[in-house]
């Protein structure tokens, strides 16, 4: 094992900023190969949604998958905002590729069993790690995947797979064969001591400190997955894990996940 | 070069009838490997694009491709379709890849020049051939890739181009590597004597025998582009090329086009 792999993940409102995005895509472009850019949906699945007048529910940060959900979610996903993400990268001489979970079978998954909530069509990764053999044949030959949040059942049917967890996926199954950094790039730059003060980043984060701080309900909603994600990844195998805004894609200045 | 290539091109119909998708699906994945699929979007587009309040236009069967309509083609065919038909594949354990022209920088193209008529962001595929290495990367690996059509400028613009012409220019740029067979499925049997007997099906076309017909106007329409892209394909090295429809996608009972 004795390569990098940089994983980037982007989302949120980076993704309807055509300047934000544009300069994470340059920061991207320049680091050397190889890498794999993971990103969401940003607000164009629910506001294209809402112009089929359908109404986009969530529970818990987490979106319901219902059928006419599903093909938005390909839709925005899979076509507008991967294709266009692919595009732009060419135009950087990444020779980027856009990649589903179903695309060379690179993430099979299994559909959410109903319980208390329907979450629809939504895949959660089984715990096992496939091998991942055309993620490598890509990054060996140059090439730079681009996933979006879909993946499949194996089936014929596809499904909705939060990003977050694609990242954090990915990040393991290839830390058999890399030593992957992967940084999660947010809407504010690091993990925060005051939600309101965006100069108040912690700058590492450890299990314990991690766990006071939703105790104490500094760490709210979406960023509890999103960092039991982290510090999960960090003990099957990922190198080093960072969290940080659309300026700081090297995540120097956000906020390190350490385990102890 | 000692290897077989198949090309699929399905388009029209047959993407609106599951039944009709799913036995062409099934033929094809019984076909060796190496092989390609290309795809149009059927009616989906027309039909999203409605849904959002567009209205399409099209001249001489070509769509005129404004803004809010790429957005809806990248959707659709880079999105809905493309993923869709990858997961049904994966399910019949062909290990597909769906690709647009910007994946891989498989289809490089150029905005096609206003003249007469503008026809938006529509993509022309240059003359020369590219040497196409991603997809031989792909083929040679056992991957099926699974080709949308939408094309880029390399300046990171999509592009929207016709599933017929990348079929076709796919067909040729990998003829210096493969013994190409390209097959077109249509709504009809092949090539009719007469359009309103599907029992009339020509089963040879050759380039003089075409012309009358078109002069006679038996041959009209979207065939046109179609069989011109034919026989300029198995000029330039595509080794055979067949009509049909979906009840016969190897060709056989269609119409194959044959240079004198």
């Amino acid at each position: 094992m004795d390569k990098d792999l940089f994983i980037l993940k982007i989302g949120g409102r980076v993704m309807d900023h055509a300047e934000q995005l544009d300069e994470v895509l340059d920061k991207f472009a320049s680091v050397s190969n190889p890498k794999i850019l993971v990103h969401g949906g940003g607000n164009r699945a629910s506001e294209i949604s809402k112009k089929l007048g359908l109404t986009p529910r969530m529970v818990d940060g987490r979106r319901i998958t219902d059928n006419p959900t599903l093909e938005v979610v390909t839709m925005v996903y899979g076509g507008l905002v991967n294709k266009n993400l692919v595009a732009k990268l060419q135009a950087l001489n990444v020779n980027a590729i856009g990649l589903s979970g179903a695309d060379g079978n690179i993430l099979p998954a299994v559909k959410r069993p109903v319980d208390k909530i329907d979450y629809g069509y939504a895949g959660d990764l089984p715990d096992y790690m496939p091998s991942s053999d055309t993620l490598q044949l890509l990054l060996n030959h140059g090439l730079v995947p681009v996933c979006c949040p879909l993946t499949h059942d194996g089936n014929g049917q596809l499904l909705n797979t939060n990003a977050d967890t694609i990242a954090s996926y990915l990040g393991v199954s290839l830390s058999r064969y890399y030593r992957v950094t992967l940084v999660y790039c947010l809407d504010k730059p690091g993990v925060l001591k005051d939600p309101d003060d965006h100069n108040s980043v912690i700058s590492q984060l450890q299990p314990d400190t991690y766990q006071q701080l939703v105790q104490s309900k500094v760490i709210v909603e979406g960023m509890i997955p999103k960092l039991d994600n982290a510090f999960s990844g960090l003990r099957l195998g990922i190198r080093e894990i960072y969290l940080c805004d659309w300026k700081d894609i090297t995540g120097s200045s956000g906020t390190k996940i350490t385990l102890p």
